[in-house]
Formats: C-alpha cells, sequence, structure tokens
C-alpha cells in the first residue's frame, strides 16, 4: 500500500463517493450477492461506471470495464468491495482490471471471506498495480451489513423493528393498533424489508393481522418489479398457520419453523423443524444464503430476540402519542435492577412525518 | 408599513439575527420582564446593540441608542418586541427611539398585551418613523414564549419535563431510576429550568429523591450567579413536606400548595390553598409574574397535567433503554380504544449524547 498525501486521500474518497452511489443503485436487486459498485477514472474523469446485476449477470468492474474500453488503459478503479479472486458464477474481477492495463486500485471493504481476503489485491500487486485500501470502509460495510458478517461469521445481520408510543406500547389490551405510526414510518420499513433476505414473524402476527410482510412499494427509491423479495418466515412452534393465511399467496417464498404439515409441503413451504433461534438463523446464513434477517413481530418473540442477544440493530418507530399503561407493553421481560436493563447505543435519529426512527445496537455501557 | 423587495426583507432578517443574539444573551436574567434585544444600523454597520437588563434596569433600546450616540441619527433600530408605549420601571422606548433621531423601526414580534399593542407603533409612525413588523417573528416569539403567552390570556406557558427508556418507563418497580439518562440530557433540564418562573413537582418526588429542583450550572452558557433562579412549587395536599427536606435550605423561594402550615410560613414558604391545577396556573401568571412553569414530576402528576390538557409542551427525554413491563410507567392514564390516545405534534428531534430529546406540542391529529 502506497502512502497517500491529505490532497489525494481527499480525491480518492471523492471518486469513492461515485462509486458507493453505483452501489446503492444495486441494493435490492443483487441479493444474496452483495451490492457492488465500480468507477474507472481517467485523468480526473469517470470514463467507466458499474455495479453488480442481478443473480447470474456481472460483477460491477466487468460494467465498468466494457464502458471505459481502451480508457482503462493507466486508468484508476475504485471499487466498494475487493476485487473477487475466484472463478464462481463470473470470471475474477481481479484479473480483469490486470488485462484490461489498470495501474491503480482504490478499495473500500476487504473481502470479509477470510479463506479468499487479500487474494484479490495480491492478483493486483503481483501484476504491479499500485492498490490502496479502506477509502470510505464504514460507508460500503454499511451497504452489504448482512454479506459482510455472514461471511466472516456463520451468523446473519439481524435486525429487529419496533414501533411504539412514547409510553412504550404497541397496541391497545385489545389488539387495536392502526395506525401508532404515520405513512412516512411505514414507508421506510418497506426498504428494511427490501435489503432482507427473510423477513421473520411469529404466528400471533399472521393470525392476528394476516400480513403477508412483502415489499409493497418503494415509492421513489426503486422499480418494485425490479427488487428481489424477501422470503418470509414464520415461527409456529404448534403447527397453527392457516392454509388461507395470505401470506401463503406467494407459499414458494414462505419457510414456517414448526412440525412438519404435509399440506404446506404440497403448497411449496420450505419447512424447518423447532430448533433454537440461534441454531435458524445460523442455518438461514450458511444453507440459504440468508445474509440480512429483518424480524417484524409481537412483543413475545421480539424479547426473545432481544433476551439471547440475537439482535445487531433495533430499528425503533417511536410514535409522540400516549396510549396509556393497559395498553400492550412492547419489551415484555421483567427486570428487578437497573443493572438488568438492556442498553443500547444510538447510531442515528431521524424524524420521518410526525414519528421518530432511532437506530440502536447492543451496548454493554450503563449511562 | 412598506413595501420591501425580496433584497431589503433578506436584509431585514440578517440584522435582526443580530437583535435575536442580543435577546438571546437575556434570556436568563430579565424575569419577570421579557427578554429583548435591538441593534441600531447605520451605513450597513451595527453602531449600537443591547439587551434587556435584570429588572430595575434599563430596556435594550436604551442601551443601544446609547451606544450609537449621535450615529443614531437617520438610522435603522431592529427590535425583537414592539417597543414599550407606557411609563412602567422605565419610560417608553418608543419616545426614545424618535428622540434619537430614528428613522425606521424593524420589529419581530408586536406587544402581546391587546390593551398597548400597537400603541408603540402608534408613536413612531405619528413621529413619521418608517415601521416595519413581523420580521422574524416566531424566532422572536419562542424567545419569550411564557411572557408572550400569559399577557395574552392570564394564563402560562406550561413545560412538562419527561425522562423515560424506550418501553416507556421511568424507574423500576423499586423506585430505582438513577440514571436512565445520561449527562447531556440531564444537563439540558438545567436550561429549561433556568428560564421557568417556577419548577412545579408533587410531594411523591420531594420525599423520593430529596430533590432541590434549581439551576445548578449552565456549563458555558451562562454565569449561575447572574441567573434568576426559578421558584420551586411542591403540590402537597395532605400537609406531608417534612421541615428538613432540602428544597426549604432557600424556604423563601419554595411555594407550597397544600393546607396551611405555620411552620413553613415562618420559614417564609409562600402557601396556597388547595385548588384545581388550572387556578393554581392562573394565579401564578397573574398574581405571581410567573409566566414559564416547568412540571418535572412523577406519572401521577404528569399525567394530571396531560389529560387535564394544561400542557403547552413537552420536553421528552428517551433513553436507549428497555428496563421491562413491570417497571414503573411514564403515563399511567387507562384508554381502552386508540381514539382516546393522547397525541403530540413533533417540534422538534435533538439527541443529546445518547439520549433523544423530542419537543412536542398537544395535537388533535390522529395519523
Amino acid at each position: 500500500m502506497s502512502k497517500l498525501s491529505p490532497d489525494s486521500i481527499q480525491q480518492d474518497q471523492m471518486w469513492m463517493q461515485f462509486a458507493l452511489a453505483e452501489a446503492a443503485t444495486a441494493i435490492y436487486r443483487t441479493r444474496p450477492n452483495p451490492a457492488v459498485g465500480c468507477v474507472i477514472v481517467k485523468e480526473h474523469q469517470i470514463v467507466g461506471r458499474g455495479a453488480t446485476a442481478p443473480v447470474g449477470g456481472s460483477h460491477a468492474e466487468v460494467f465498468a470495464l466494457k464502458q471505459a474500453g481502451d480508457q482503462a488503459h493507466g486508468a484508476t478503479a475504485y471499487v466498494t468491495l475487493e476485487p473477487c479472486a475466484h472463478y464462481g458464477r463470473t470470471p475474477p474481477c481481479a484479473n480483469g482490471l490486470v488485462e484490461a492495463g489498470i495501474t491503480r486500485v482504490v478499495i473500500a471493504c476487504s473481502d470479509p471471506n477470510p479463506l479468499v481476503a487479500g487474494k484479490g489485491v495480491q492478483i493486483l500487486e503481483n501484476a504491479g498495480i499500485e492498490v490502496v485500501q479502506g477509502v470510505c470502509e464504514a460507508q460500503a460495510a454499511a451497504q452489504n451489513r448482512g454479506f459482510l458478517k455472514a461471511i466472516a461469521t456463520g451468523m446473519p445481520y439481524v435486525r429487529l423493528k419496533v414501533a411504539s408510543s412514547l409510553d412504550g406500547r404497541t397496541a391497545m389490551a385489545s389488539g387495536e393498533s392502526k395506525w401508532i405510526t404515520g405513512t412516512a414510518a411505514r414507508q421506510d420499513v418497506q426498504h428494511w424489508r427490501a435489503i432482507s433476505g427473510v423477513v421473520i414473524t411469529g404466528i400471533e402476527t399472521v393470525l392476528a393481522d394476516d400480513c403477508q410482510l412483502n415489499v409493497r412499494q418503494l415509492e421513489g427509491i426503486a422499480d418494485i418489479s425490479t427488487i428481489v423479495q424477501p422470503k418470509r418466515l414464520v415461527l409456529d412452534r404448534q403447527g397453527r398457520l392457516p392454509l388461507t393465511a395470505k401470506i401463503l399467496a406467494q407459499a414458494e417464498t414462505v419457510m414456517v419453523m414448526g412440525p412438519f404439515r404435509q399440506e404446506l409441503a404440497d403448497l411449496g413451504v420450505l419447512q424447518f423443524t423447532v430448533q433454537p433461534l440461534t441454531d435458524l438463523l445460523q442455518r438461514l446464513a450458511t444453507q440459504h444464503q440468508i445474509y440480512d434477517v429483518l424480524v417484524e413481530a409481537g412483543a413475545t418473540l421480539s424479547t426473545a430476540f432481544l433476551q439471547a442477544r440475537l439482535v445487531d440493530e433495533m430499528i425503533s418507530y417511536v410514535a409522540p402519542t400516549f396510549l396509556g399503561q393497559t395498553a400492550r407493553a412492547m419489551f415484555n421481560a421483567e427486570f428487578n435492577r437497573m443493572a438488568e436493563q438492556l442498553r443500547f447505543k444510538l447510531i442515528d435519529v431521524t424524524q420521518l412525518g410526525n414519528d421518530v426512527r432511532l437506530r440502536l445496537i447492543p451496548s454493554q455501557e450503563t449511562v
């Protein structure tokens, strides 16, 4: 890795923003592949750009190099993830960059796979290409949170969505809950579903709401027909899911954890035996290439995920309203001392219409 | 009022920011007077500036005119509140502006007193001065929220401070609550106390915490010795306040609503007979010149203020932690239907350390 002046670091960060923007266009359509962006820069001009195509299509570098053509000779390539070094569904991109005559490659994230990390860089450096790593790494990592975690650890990245009133309630005692949060918050949920490989819920939620948990609109963000819909996984330990449930309208994209039922198998539903949540999550990542999990469930299941320390990030929508002390609690564990509290670190606060979205990660710290 | 080009409106808004900044320096020390700022501008230069002095001292215009001296001739004065037209503790400022030869006056807020509103402007216009009103009015009004409401309606502006966990709890069942929010949030509370004429609490809070509810630091904001401390009012319907309570260390600034007790009178405590909260608030504004009220109390009293629709603004600190369903609820009314919920409009969201502060005003709207 070469030494850089502050000026050239700023330049690299600037060009990498274009590569990140390319990757952002692809985040809903590349699953289970990571969304990667690439721009080729020659004499302070972008001469090629590309993003990962849907599964089976080309990687970002291929598109960018093709667009650059001969101008790739002596140019710098900016890529958001270390170019691959292996023959997978496509030939290795590192070789492509070498063959095109690229002389400098700037990388945001290294390959998360400990078995292949650095191999792409090795190919480049062996060919005499100057390689710079870690430019805008945090931003790039945020675009492929689940992929990076799963490849490195074998476990998916789990987001828990909660929506509550200011006094921590999710519904009236009767179950009435439409609506606590407004349209902007509800619309935002669609994004988190769209970047997820699966949406997990509990049978109680399905029985109460007859929900489908698919992505219905991404207005102004993406054409719904181009995205990879998340699978939906229902935790149904007693086998109560009705065959008339709306979620079974696209049964082949539904998974159920519960006792085996032939009628579900006939519909094409993938069934898991009842097992600990940790095992289930690991199985989703390692056997089903599901790297981003969104949990949208009631208090019991949400609390179970939280108490088992399985939540990587909580997406919490808070509506500025009071529902009163007989309304349903959002979190139903029982603690006696402050020391038992479940604390989070606040990583983002955003106002959405008249509601607030907090993004939180688990924290061991107290106040 | 003269017609203005977009350019001169922008100019006026820019100069008014300096007058608002002057007023801001005075907000902790002028009570019960409003904090007003004034700048005198001649040939695109500020030639005089001033802010309201503590009670008994001069108004903002007097300082600004004195500093401007002869340069006030033909200059423009920017004032955040309509110049007074009456002989109160000081001579009328409108006359002072006329005598100094000011030829244009730009005003943010009109006088809120319906009996005198417009009289200051009248004096100016009768003297041939061009008057522009309503420039940066919302910003100026926010600086003197209580004064403006009280003079107009006879009722103080009531802020309710609440601090809760994400699941809407304020303490463990045992009462343990130190600390839910972090230092930045707790420090922020000092500001709201410092702009208040009184902090109201309930006897249960005093018995539990032995709190003083005064302003102890405004680090980096103001010198604590220069501010007007808020009075403290304890709602104590059964006369339980112990004479050893720390809050009585400065008994002459303490008020108690409860049965008359000679021993409190001997300490200099001002006592109110038990009366409805509405009557008490009205009395504070009309007889004690207390225009800004901060309620810092437990769930029972906070809920009482909310349900009586006496809260103008809620200052809500939310800590990203879960305390569990047996912890104490922040709001203890009981509602059966969503239609009964108490809704707010979100007017500000600010991250404070690892906590979030929401500022909310009551709303009739549903989602």
